[in-house]
């Protein structure tokens, strides 16, 4: 039954707390309410075709193309910000837009065998989000980057040869290869428990099936032809802007990103909007809270603390260190956001899965009571167990197509075997046994995550990510590489639970769009394999065309990478590599995230909205409030539209949002072309203080 | 009578040729037809004040401080391109805004003796109007500034001390003094012919008094509140962006106005946008012909004909010349663009002219039959001679208040001498003969002036001016400081005729809103002393804080100072100051022009509107198409607004552009100042291209 009002402008709805762990996954905010009695009666006249039928050839090209899309997009986020917006609904618009230009020239030309279906958009939906996943948990942006020598070489501690592990197109996809299948085999056998019998929520992936399931009523398909025409107006401005900016950044310093709007000053503390169009598109997407949260985090790192810690230069730490040394200022900035970050995943972890087993405890005292109560996320006693004729149509039809138990079994057991024997082989300190060990225990975990998902629509990918580079990395210890069978095994965790979880969420949209699991399992499967080809590739573009990837203050900063490398080492070689006081500033900051937490529980959702999120606080210790500032003019933007007329923003502010993004990452793919062709912008737009500009005038003769 | 449907918005609507040869002015071209029975019956019940009362000391101060605001604005556009927008629109808004917050403020303390009355309105709308006027007449951007040092330098010719005369406080307000207020007393006698016996229509005028009648009728102010609402956000928004743009201008080709919008190639042909609000507002104001006329001429020359020229170097004129010397490139951009001018000039003179006698000879023939014909501009038979309400009430109005005619013609007497004596001490080129000659003759211009004015809406103000020139400077010859005696007579011309025409328009909204003519003549003549002495002052403020005033490529490039000094040689000298080929192609463009005006002309308004105006081709022959690239912007802004809500646009467009124009024009007002106390940005934002930025990022110590 589906008596949640849910949002069905995007997967993920907004929570009190929807900022996933570290997740850097933030969700939409805005819902829009869909009353509705039964969806089902209005499709009842469709056919739904066999699972086969679902699985088009022009779905998957479809498919693929966005994949490409949404994969160099979340590429640039991963190694901008590590901030990814839910792209759910531009992913929806645009599969829906093309198969229907698709299907309505076929039609016209008379050639159109089969309509297109809202099974067919779920295939799509569920393809294009399984391959643009893995951009994000295949680590470009975090653990696999962290590996890299470039990131090594900003500390001094564990950048010996053993610890280092530089990108190469090879064993990148054949690491995704071995790791990111096991995942779905092993919630497979499970989906008719948490869908059918625990009747879990998964509120994006409700979202994903309403989105889906308007589009094909003709009033939602007018709404999104509109909506599309939005996202495209927007998708070509921000192309067209990206292109703009390129012609001014002919060397180091120059161009549209250096503007220093504040001032010089201002600029030297990274406080300046640097005219992206996705971070303000980000910022559109984001809720309120995250952007101010991200604001007060800038503020008090970049505003307060920063300039106070470098006044004791000299004395806390050495003055002769470079601005990127781990042991200079760069750690304060690095391990004080990573104490943040693991205190607010700390306290959600423990939160969510004390959820989880309550949660878990109900449902088994109440199948013992011979009760079928649903769970939702509050569970709220007014879901009565009557079957609606929505739910038992759906129920009917999810049943029909079976994936038999020992396919998914024994695919995870040769899956795990390869894996392990695989592994050793690209990461040399990860041993066999650390990989069984993981395996062993890699249901459990992908279950757990699958199953808070669904109760309280968290994804703690990151943070069992975490756990991994924790627990192999002092298993391994410093001598024997833990910091690189650290990042590995965090790898191989996330990889895991993030696709367990992801597909849960898909059988739930394929659910209640009458979409066969065994299509959906294809599909991620497809997805999947998509995914493992082009996100090494599209990484591997950007690695070659930009030299300078992962060095901080460039167009790159990848600031993850160093992040997630902080974390193995602390993980490996305990605080000794901390500069001065670093360790004092980290426990308060660990501490004051978990009671900030805490705070937002206890006050409530009506007061939380006013506490920030310590996780959002952190990311600009970091990297400066810079893409604070874009985001936060995407949030007044968005604030004043809702102001001016609310209806239109709530119906379009995706679609423009959506459009700004995906036009400025878009046009990363011929901006790094350009890069590697080696044709560089003719233009410097440079900024100089009035001093330097006197000197540089007379150096050019013009004075 | 008043059966005309005109331009409720603005004071002078459009006409198939109502770019003022010229003159500058460019005036409005959106036309709110306002459909009356009788405008009088709905004021029935208002009192009319004497026209002592209607004098009243808020008026003239709030026309005091928008006399202020508008000189500044007026000064910058005359120093900057010379174009010149109808300004009207937003003296009426402000005026009335400023006086309605005064007596509601009055109002709710209850210190209100005399309600604001739309007799008070014309005063006001009277006052700024012919104090900024001097802003234009006083020729600050035109033939006052040619007489300088710095003007003088661009030429080889005529540049000795005695055609050279620099600015100074003193002896600017003293001219203004002596020459401004003779135009007054030469048409005042004539009110009564033109208004009331003559009926001529006045077009500004008229639309004038409609904006201020539609003031205060209930529904009409609704709309003025939102209005000003409108202008006000955009005020404020054009202030901060000039205030903005500052800090960027620590330097030399420093800040947004160097902004490569198309490349370094197209910049240096100067097709670049240079961020000014200004000419954007300029742009919505002026109509679609002009600024395509604009767009026209800024591609022929600087696309095409310059480029060609300059590839003569060496041949056609000497390759050592400095970019500003007119005897280089500079002198057939600055003799080409006369040339064009001169013809259009020349063209409209005797097309004017002819209209005038022949409107005047069908006047007197008809008085003569007896009869009072109206003549309108088109000597519409549909003018029968009944006289309604309104007329019949707005007549008496206008006769009961006289001005005796011993006045005016004694005041005439009294000022012609004063001037006389005064102005060879100032000008000592300019003899006091000549100016008894000048004197003899005015009257007559002024009147034709006026008359022509109301017949067709053309103010031929600088082409009287032009005739100053010629004739003055041929007499005194060349070795008698011919080109400052003729600049001088062009300045006494201009001012009188100017004046004129600007009094009787005044009459005319007066008669129409029931002001009486005393307090109107008061009000110019309160308003020109304003002028006298606030017009020098604000452009002593520019010369002071801009040491580079007039020169090429500086921030005022003052264009129409080197253009009425190339006129002012022209006729002394002759054509001997010409590069080769000059000549030659200055006879093709002059003839082209009167062409294309005849052309224009035959072929009527329907085609004659695909026909670009051969005077605004003119304009970017010297200076360049980069304001062009703004003003076309502003058009296609305004275009596209038109095309999405026409009504909105044609309400709020005259708004939102003139709190562009005035938002960036009030800030050059703290921009001065600043200049003035020596306080400079702090940023330079640079345009270099890839090599030179190498090469100063090597001198920097970067790379």
């Amino acid at each position: 039954m589906d008596n949640n009002s849910t949002s069905i402008n995007n997967r993920k709805p907004e929570r009190s707390n929807n900022f996933n762990e570290n997740d850097q996954n933030i969700d939409h905010s805005k819902e829009i309410v869909e009353k509705e009695d039964s969806v089902e009666k209005i499709f009842e006249s469709k056919e739904v075709p066999p699972w086969q039928k679902q699985l088009t050839f022009r779905a998957f090209f479809v498919s693929f193309v966005l994949s490409i899309l949404f994969t160099f997009i979340v590429m640039k986020l991963n190694l901008t910000t590590g901030i990814i917006p839910s792209l759910n609904v531009s992913a929806g618009l645009l599969g829906f837009f093309f198969l229907k230009v698709w299907t309505k020239f076929l039609e016209k030309s008379g050639f159109l065998r089969q309509p297109f279906t809202r099974q067919e958009n779920t295939v799509i939906q569920t393809c294009v989000v399984a391959s643009s996943g893995i951009a994000f948990s295949g680590g470009f942006g975090s653990y696999l980057f962290g590996m890299s020598e470039t990131i090594a070489k900003t500390s001094t501690e564990a950048n010996d040869s053993q610890n280092i592990k530089n990108p190469a197109l090879t064993w990148m996809i054949g690491f995704l290869f071995v790791v990111s299948f096991l995942g779905l085999f092993s919630v497979v056998p499970l989906r008719k428990i948490m869908i059918i019998d625990f009747k879990l929520t998964y509120p994006s992936g409700t979202a994903t099936a309403h989105l889906i399931n308007s589009f094909h009523t003709p009033q939602g398909a007018k709404l999104a032809k509109k909506q599309v025409r939005a996202l495209g107006k927007f998708f070509s401005f921000s192309f067209l802007w990206g292109f703009f900016q390129w012609f001014f950044t002919a060397g180091d310093g120059c161009g549209f990103v250096e503007f220093p709007t504040f001032g010089l000053k201002a600029y030297k503390n990274k406080f300046y909007f640097d005219f992206s169009a996705t971070y303000v598109g980000v910022g559109m997407i984001c809720p309120y809270l995250i952007n101010v949260s991200l604001l007060v985090g800038a503020i008090l790192s970049w505003g307060i603390m920063w300039p106070l810690i470098e006044n004791r230069k000299g004395d806390w730490y050495a003055a002769t260190l470079g601005p990127s040394s781990l042991h200079g200022i760069q750690g304060y900035r690095v391990f004080i956001a990573i104490a943040m970050i693991l205190g607010d995943g700390l306290y959600n972890f423990i939160k969510v899965l004390s959820r989880t087993l309550l949660g878990l405890y109900q449902q088994i005292r109440d199948k013992n009571l011979g009760l079928a109560l649903p769970v939702g996320s509050d569970s709220s006693p007014s879901n009565t167990p009557s079957v609606s004729y929505d739910d038992e149509r759906r129920t009917r039809l999810f049943l029909k197509d079976k994936i038999p138990t020992w396919v998914a079994i024994s695919g995870y057991m040769l899956l795990a075997t390869i894996s392990a024997a695989a592994l050793p082989h690209i990461f040399h300190p990860l041993k066999w046994y650390y990989i069984i060990v993981m395996y062993i225990f890699a249901p459990t975990l992908a279950f757990c995550n699958a199953y808070g998902c669904g109760l309280t629509d968290w994804n703690l990918t990151s943070t069992y990510g975490k756990l991994g580079i924790f627990m192999i990395g002092a298993w391994a210890g410093a001598s024997h590489g833990g910091v690189l069978a650290g990042l590995a095994a965090c790898g191989v965790m996330m990889n895991i639970v993030s696709t367990a979880s992801d597909l849960t969420q898909d059988f739930k949209t394929g659910y209640m769009t009458l979409a066969s699991p065994r299509s959906m399992f294809v599909s991620q499967v497809i997805g999947t394999a998509i995914g493992c080809v082009v996100a090494p590739c599209v990484f591997w573009i950007f690695f070659k065309a930009f030299p300078d990837l992962g060095t901080l203050g460039s167009q790159y900063p990848a600031p993850y990478a160093t992040v997630y490398r902080g974390i193995a080492i602390l993980g490996v070689e305990g605080f000794s590599s901390l500069p001065k006081n670093c360790l004092t500033l980290c426990c308060v900051f660990f501490i004051a995230a978990i009671v900030i937490n805490a705070l937002r529980d206890i006050v409530g959702p009506k007061w939380a909205r006013f506490i920030p999120i310590p996780m959002a606080m952190a990311i600009p210790f970091y990297l400066g409030p810079y893409f604070t500032i874009d985001m936060c003019l995407g949030s007044l933007i968005l604030f004043i539209w809702e102001n001016v007329d609310k209806a239109k923003a709530d119906a379009f502010g995706p679609a423009v949002a959506s459009g700004l993004i995906c036009g400025d990452g878009i046009w990363t793919l011929p901006s790094s072309i350009l890069a590697l062709a080696g044709i560089k912008p003719p233009i410097c737009m440079k900024f100089l203080s009035r001093k330097t500009n006197a000197r540089v005038d007379t150096f050019l003769g013009k004075n």
